[in-house]
């Protein structure tokens, strides 16, 4: 598989209605199997479609979820100007040592379910030359430009984020990763991720904006506001999710654009987090409609677009705990339902080893 | 807190409609603990919800979840003669085995998810004598007697059932165990568990009837024929919740009342599986409405019936992931949110610990 270099808008159009490819021989294979476990025919509901679409992406009769690996990409946003978030900026960078120091929500989720952690900077306002313990840090620009002023990032920063998103899940595969977990942090990022989802699906702001960590009115109108102008500023240059990315991104959503068009490449799993995360997946798929076989939906969050994306992406959550952190958190929540689902699927008896009666038929 | 003797129709319909009792101190610092951590506020959503339950139920700030104990009660039904199942009555004895060989669901997410399972015989068709490896034989009788035509049980085995629930939930307690997970296990038993939930509610058969592990339609109607052929035989011994219990439940369905009118005593969170064990927890409920205050729902499963129990205990399920397994599987599936739930609330930094910015008010 490889990634075509240029797209026409009506690749992002069609592209956004072709429902997610479910069905693959080790899909067959694996219901096949799920119909012989000592259980009534499919009573295990929605954890059976999770191992059948385990069996599908890993390509096999034993899927596993152990090694899982999490990326956290952060970084900044030159929008913050605007007004558009109820935390300081300095929060992305204080919030990446907090994770590197174990006491962040992601932090204690990774331990709790044995997955490694890894916080990627690919772009916060703390100044290259300084370091951050326990980090990865890549930062390609001190945080993204001003999109209602100019466009956030230049193609050569985007394809750079893209890259970087790449190569960490290079190294995870070469790791023996089999699910990805992918994770962001970045005050206000909800402002790109809106502005990019309303780009690529051309549909009303209304219809996605909400209010992130949780803005006040005033701020959820400077927040519309910002999103509104950065559209109509950059519309003429909406020819290519990599150009709608540069214009209304940010490094960390480039970041994790990279990390699925990687992951397809790689057969790996990828269990999405919220809203942001969700938003960089509608633009993977759209790049490389692929993508979408590869995703698993951890849960839908409370900010309002995301129910839409997941719509879009034909993904049904697995949870609905009205969560709205981000981080990789809400994916963390889900991870113990897909160990679930591959224990059962690997380690249940049959009808016939067991010697359990079948139904009546 | 001790278990009246005695229940009127009024103690019945009262305590149906008495939501549980959400608030105590515990819950109050919890929440308090809840804003402090580094996360914008709330926004773990339903986590927070349950963390600050289990910190009311277990009264402290500093919320357990293990070790865990699942108890699977197991029993068989005398109404199976009437062709309410898709499986036949063998099978009860069948999955026993299969728990204790390791291969059924509870078999496998008990493992997974590192909680003890004990399976105990309160009734089941193998005759008392003859032993079951691995699987805690304390047969009342060779299964109920069919309903249809006399009480499913004796006064007198209803108080031995619910005496057995409650020694194996105070062997739990001694244990150490801090979250009890209850299963079932018997051939037939959505048929008495609709009856109970009937009888107690009050309410159509028709509105909580459903398929159980997959009957067809002529099987549906016989189903429908055999609970409503009972209700209207016992009706007038309709006084008590144990004499509804006596009349058409089931020794499993008896046994896990008495678990969990123990667990309330000893301050055990309780979590619910599915239909069958929900319907034990509205039992119990209307006979000790404190029971309400230890529950923590798992699931909704597809069982009709399920939903309206769940609603009417004020409970909100953790999952919906369309299961209709039983045996304690939704509720093993839902373990590790609490898990989460609690590892969050316990480990995560605080602002002023980390040193990260608080939100702008």
């Amino acid at each position: 598989m490889r990634e075509p270099n240029t797209f026409s808008k009506q690749t992002i159009a069609e592209s956004s209605i072709v429902p997610p490819k479910s069905e693959n021989a080790w899909v067959g294979a694996a219901w096949k199997r799920l119909d012989q476990l000592t259980k009534p025919k499919r009573s295990l509901g929605r954890l059976e479609d999770l191992a059948a679409r385990l069996c599908g992406i890993q390509r096999t009769l034993a899927p596993q979820t152990k090694p899982r690996g999490v990326l956290v990409f952060a970084g900044d946003h030159g929008v913050c100007e605007e007004g558009v978030s109820a935390f300081p900026q300095s929060v992305t960078i204080e919030m990446m040592k907090n994770m590197a120091a174990g006491g962040a929500a992601v932090s204690v989720l990774s331990r709790l379910h044995d997955a490694k952690l890894t916080v990627i900077d690919v772009g916060s306002a703390l100044p290259a030359g300084l370091p951050l313990a326990g980090v990865a840090r890549k930062p390609i620009r001190e945080g993204t430009r001003n999109f209602t002023k100019t466009e956030a990032m230049t193609d050569v920063e985007t394809r750079r984020a893209i890259e970087i998103g790449r190569e960490h899940v290079r190294l995870e595969h070469r790791q023996g990763t089999r699910v990805l977990v992918l994770g962001e942090m970045g005050i206000g990022n909800t402002t790109p991720a809106t502005a990019l989802v309303a780009a690529i699906l051309r549909c009303p702001v209304d219809d996605l904006i909400g209010r992130g960590t949780g803005i006040d009115d005033a701020g959820l109108a400077r927040k519309r506001n910002a999103i509104e102008q950065a559209l109509s500023l950059h519309e003429k240059r909406f020819t290519s999710v990599e150009s709608i990315l540069a214009c209304v991104g940010g490094y960390e959503l480039a970041a994790l654009v990279g990390a699925m068009l990687e992951a397809v490449e790689r057969a790996l799993v990828v269990l999405l987090d919220g809203f942001i995360v969700s938003s960089t997946a509608l633009a993977a798929s759209a790049i490389h409609p692929a993508v979408r076989d590869v995703l698993i939906a951890a849960h839908e969050s409370a900010e309002p677009g995301h129910a839409r994306i997941l719509h879009h992406l034909g993904l049904n959550p697995v949870l609905r705990l009205d969560m709205r952190l981000g981080e990789a958190s809400g994916a963390l929540a889900a991870l113990p339902v897909l160990d679930a689902a591959a224990a059962l699927f690997n380690d249940m008896s049959t009808f016939e080893s067991s010697g359990v009666s079948q139904a009546r038929s």
